[in-house]
């Protein structure tokens, strides 16, 4: 069961021709979780094929246009397609306010019920059984939140073996061991789930940035995780207008995946002046060589790790 | 020189891999006038090599989100690369109130004069000094207008060679002769521009009915328009759902430009249900022979005639 990162548009604030403006797509278990939603994702999803009916969550990064505009638009499409599942939008202050008046000012009604809701710190943003998701301040020149989707630890490996040879029968008390409980056997014996289950395994994570410059909020954020996906609006020869307006670069984006020590890091949110992405890739690959500069409709499929957690 | 017609956005309510959602451009001496600005109007504007920093009027039928939610995105671009230009955007009621909530909700700062202006009833839009736009009340569910672009008439042919038979010379005289004015010459006798210059030549003419079912205002809009783009959701099979919701089928289309004497008739506004638009021709092709579908980034140069009014 594949977790896959799909780059619905990986444009800076401009679209061009190849890049549509920011939307980071997740889909797991036939669940859509999208990063950011900037003008045109209905169209881009539309061409991957996603799907407007699908369990989905939102997350806004802030509320610059380029990266909220593309919701109404949504919104509106999935009402005139019938959907009834309930949509999950989550943002910044001001997320209601943008919503409350474009609901009030452009017709459609809702055939679906919208539950907005405005993230306020960092933290804990929702929680699923499977996953959850996770805010941290990215410093940008307006509030605004970096994400992380993060699975919860999978059981442990069982061992039916060891479980024979300690004479436990087969049936509920395996399915106890492997939540995780301890069993107590007719003959009085009580089993410890580590005498027959493996540490819990790790699950996978997804860290994107949004807007921003550098940030220790957004390290803490990508500790560790599998995928860091990072604004890298400008070549390292820019750093200083990136650093006034509260973007990044390959460098600094090279050094939040260092310090988080992230698996991979892709660039993206990338401006409509590099037509050919090379030099940010180059200037990324010197230091970190796990490095992609994204691309609209590419697709990274993060597989199921086997790793205990020590 | 030119009037030349570009479909940037030929989809329904919903957008397809094939189309954007609703607007057409019309260039006319390096000035724009888009009518209809659906999400992603932005990105098919860059992909069309339209540019942004022209002189230019965005003429909004209706506040339907398929045909608005462009405009903020569009604002937003034009500011990010420092525009000047007065931007003039015209639509009915509802619109100043749209753009204001956008403003206070999404962070953007305009670099240019935004003109908002309400139509409020059939009649002249906005007067240039070379064409006019009109509106027309188009039928649909909210209230919505069709709008025409209309050349004003060139001056006739003047004929130099009469002029000189008459005597009259060159310089200042002619120039006064063609532009309909009569000339005293010194010898005291009295041209009128009649006698060497031909009648008016007709401008030419756009129309664009948004979303609409059949409306008489609509066929006297366009009488003798050289170009309608009609309206075309469903095709005749769901004359009763289009009906209904206030859109066309190809008969629709057919019966305003027959009554109008359109000389051509341009299907667009296409459902996502018509993957191959055959079926759309077809059927308006039998009794309106000069009918295409519009097809996204499809260009129709308008050549001037010169045809004398009448």
């Amino acid at each position: 069961m594949s977790v896959q990162v799909i780059f619905l548009g990986t444009a800076g604030s401009i679209p061009t021709i190849a890049r549509s403006l920011p939307a980071v797509a997740i889909r797991r278990k036939g669940e859509l979780t999208l990063f950011d939603c900037g003008e045109g994702v209905q169209r881009q999803m539309v061409r991957a094929h996603l799907g407007f009916n699908k369990k989905m969550k939102v997350l806004v990064t802030h509320m610059h246009g380029d990266h909220v505009l593309g919701l109404p638009g949504l919104i509106q499409t999935m009402s005139l397609l019938g959907r009834t599942k309930k949509l999950e939008v989550y943002g910044p202050s001001g997320l209601k306010e943008f919503v409350d008046a474009i609901e009030q000012t452009v017709h459609f009604s809702l055939t679906f019920p919208l539950e907005l809701v405005e993230v306020e710190d960092e933290g804990l943003v929702c929680e699923e059984k499977e996953y959850q998701i996770h805010s941290a301040w990215a410093k940008h020149s307006i509030p605004a939140f970096a994400y992380s989707f993060v699975e919860k630890p999978r059981p442990g490996r069982f061992h039916p073996q060891k479980a024979r040879e300690l004479g436990i029968p087969e049936g509920t008390l395996w399915g106890q061991l492997q939540r995780g409980v301890a069993v107590k056997l007719k003959d009085g014996r009580v089993v410890n789930p580590e005498e027959v289950v493996e540490s819990p395994r790790k699950g996978r994570s997804v860290v994107y940035t949004g807007d921003s410059r550098y940030s220790n909020s957004i390290v803490k954020l990508a500790k560790y995780t599998d995928l860091l996906i990072h604004d890298c609006t400008f070549d390292d020869s820019l750093r200083e207008r990136a650093e006034k307006d509260g973007h990044s670069t390959p460098s600094t984006a090279v050094k939040t995946a260092l310090r988080a020590k992230a698996k991979r890091l892709v660039l993206t949110h990338i401006s409509a002046r590099y037509k050919e992405p090379m030099l940010l890739l180059e200037q990324a690959k010197e230091t970190f060589p796990e490095v992609i500069v994204a691309e609209d409709f590419m697709r990274i499929d993060l597989p199921r790790v086997d790793n205990v957690i020590k």
